[in-house]
């Protein structure tokens, strides 16, 4: 059984002595998804953190955007392989599958996004991300244009910046913490 | 004048336009420090991924932590070294030479910060921040050990990867969005 | 519908064209596993070519080695995630799979190796596999001897090295045909 | 004499030993060329890998192709001067200044093929090599359009991405086992 | 006080035992500009090595050119900003500064020289700098037409590719002496 | 005949313009080596710097130094084989060959250092060299305590240094000028 099974090497505290908000989360995980999905659990070591965590995760992932719920897991794909990390790859991977309804395109969005026969619109955005992820040092105008060019406003390219600087926090997250998906992520939409 | 003129390419709303509690802090920033950061400028063109920044932001940087805050300057500064970030290295940097009362120690950070004499707690807590960084799919038990062996405990280790992490994040909006830092970090604390 | 509908974008030649030898293979991957691998397919473009790769193929990972069926479709994995190719990733991913009954290894495998706790002799394998892939022209008497420590004698460090060089192989003609490949693959043993 | 005095640090079988079918083979070579290619000793140590590295090897680089034979040898180089492959470097080498004439060509090829002033079909070849070789998950359409403007057919593409990728097999046998190149090519065709 | 108080890990001679003309160089720069630049003083361990040096310095960033002294130091900084070195970026970087009477540009040369607005010259020169610090395998007729559009002679990009060259060699004497940089440079021309 | 038949692509002065020190050396060039070395013509162009440039060239070379003329070769192609400089790797190749009489010795410092079987101190030496060519940002005491326990003295460490930094300008100058070498170089000494 090669997948380690710690949560975080860093250790994870008892569940039961969270706070109560936290406490409520948990509950509410179980209730929705089955589990708490391990992040949070890592996370919990330092409360505050984990709450502000949650809070930027959603608005990024949840809030009204220019970018499709899909197309923002997509981001978060691609960020996670070209950072090699094991656990958003697997978590988020199988998100692109449960919106998209098609396996093969989280599949190639892990492995190697340019594979895929996307629209040009979204192939920009994941074209902008791996820069980005890669050699920030390096994004300048034509970048910008290039995104524009497929009708992405200035909100729309805040919204993909912030999407892939968001993965690049926490794909070292779970770097540095080795945190463990959750096994239910692996088999999930298949 | 080379150093453009705009705070962020995609644009910044008139501050008179932002809600109240934005511009409450915006009067205060102004108390305290002469100026709106631009960082904050540039982030509100999407209100709530500002609050949530923000409210990150501070924890990280300023709530207690097994890092000093000094500390935490210094791991900013050498994550948005490696990223080649200027907005982060000109505003933490600034940081860095406040905090230390040492103008030489900024440059070290922002430059190669290899150079520095530092504590071998330090140094081994800003060879960490380098690797997780620029190769965070390495990261690996013996790097943990080396900030165990230095005395940082769990937590700290959480703190230090969440710091790094963080401007992992925040440098890769500054270059997506083409921040521009405030003049007067420039000259502050020389 | 992002996977491409080809096999090849150098065209595939009409099964019914084939000699009468590569026929009866054709027949016999149907009755073995469903369907003629999309690589077997993409090669008969060049029939001789074709006969070759099969036969050092099978000689490769079939023939008895000082590695197991496993070990050598793990090195397979681990040269075609350095690589990122597509094609290699998703059919021997499925054949780490099939072969340790362990869904979450192929990923390991395909992700990034290093998160899975390996026995010692599996990782130096897997070490030496990724140095010679990426920077071979640094192997030295050291990584060598990693491997004789765990236990490999010469033959079987020539047949890891001739496991890992021949997928270096594969790999460039997956991408450099843009292999796709067959969607069974995608599903089978999760 | 710092050229190393084995052939292969995992060590070769005495030629006497092997089966008539390689004794015949050997004989031949020493016919032909007035020694055994130390490729082949090497791989000696596992007969049957050694038969199948011939025949893919011969009608790789000597059946008929759209690429010439000398076309064929310059990928050669240049997949083995992008991997630093000392025997390959040195063998291939030679074979291209003996095809060629020209020994200046053999020298440009694997020290930097760009300062060649080569026909544009070939650097357009040279170039794919070089990708194909360093970065095979960036290899497009763009790519592939760029060798049928020089007048490249599916098959010649094939011919060619297959004679690179199967450097990059040898160029990693040989640094894997530490290949020595035969004294006889550095001197040859000057 | 983290910056190292050697002025090279090497050892200087005690200034007293150097050559008269030396000794008259050194009273020139204490008069001239307060202090002996630290480079010369590491320098002084090989006496012939140090004449050869600021007679090369001086031709390249002093006698008459195309470009600019301000044009030449902008380059001085930029490799040294590729080659991150330490000593080069805080004597350059005051130098730019002193020569422009902008602070910030010489932050921006030193940080991430893409940020800064500059006359399309002046940014095809110093992409050229980093191009030819950073991979010069691959400068080709591009990279120099580029150059003569914004109307460089050959003259100009002989003193172009001198100067970028030239402190790729004092970047590494720096890196190789852990040259530390006169205290004087940090604050000058703020 | 692909070599290209300029000497630099910024043109040469004719010879007879040149001032009467210049044509002086090069009679005694002709004289010595039966003919000029292009890197002269080359830099011909500039003349103060061409003066400097040899002056430098020939205290770094030729003068007394702790390390042998050899060595100083050795390093010369170490440095440009890292930087793929066709001109240095030619010209200096050969002089390996002809001041070691072991043509293998000059082929192995142009491919890869690494397969020669050296002194350990000479292996060190190279170690340094190619670390300081490629990552100078990195070296640090434990790369100049390897050199000590060699016997490297603190003025070895220092022309050793040099010597690499020099070829790493030369490098760049024969990049930047598509420096073409002497054909006399190829066949010598082989």
């Amino acid at each position: 059984m090669p997948q380690p099974d710690h949560i975080s090497v860093l250790g994870v505290p008892d569940a039961a002595s969270l706070d109560d908000d936290l406490q409520a989360i948990w509950a509410k995980c179980v209730e929705k998804l089955g589990f708490v999905p391990n992040v949070y659990a890592a996370y919990s070591l330092r409360p505050q953190r984990l709450r502000n965590f949650m809070q930027t995760y959603n608005e990024i992932m949840l809030a009204p955007s220019g970018l499709s719920k899909l197309e923002r897991e997509m981001v978060a794909v691609v960020v996670s392989s070209a950072n090699r990390c094991y656990y958003c790859l697997v978590a988020h991977g199988a998100a692109v599958r449960r919106l998209s309804g098609d396996a093969e395109l989280g599949e190639m969005m892990a492995l190697n996004y340019r594979v895929a026969k996307l629209p040009p619109r979204q192939r920009a955005m994941l074209d902008f991300t791996w820069k980005l992820t890669t050699t920030p040092w390096l994004i300048d105008d034509v970048d910008r244009e290039a995104l524009r060019t497929h009708g992405l406003s200035s909100e729309d390219i805040f919204d993909l910046a912030e999407t892939a600087a968001f993965f690049n926090l926490s794909n070292r997250m779970a770097s540095a913490t080795e945190m463990t998906p959750n096994r239910e992520y692996h088999r999930a939409d298949r």
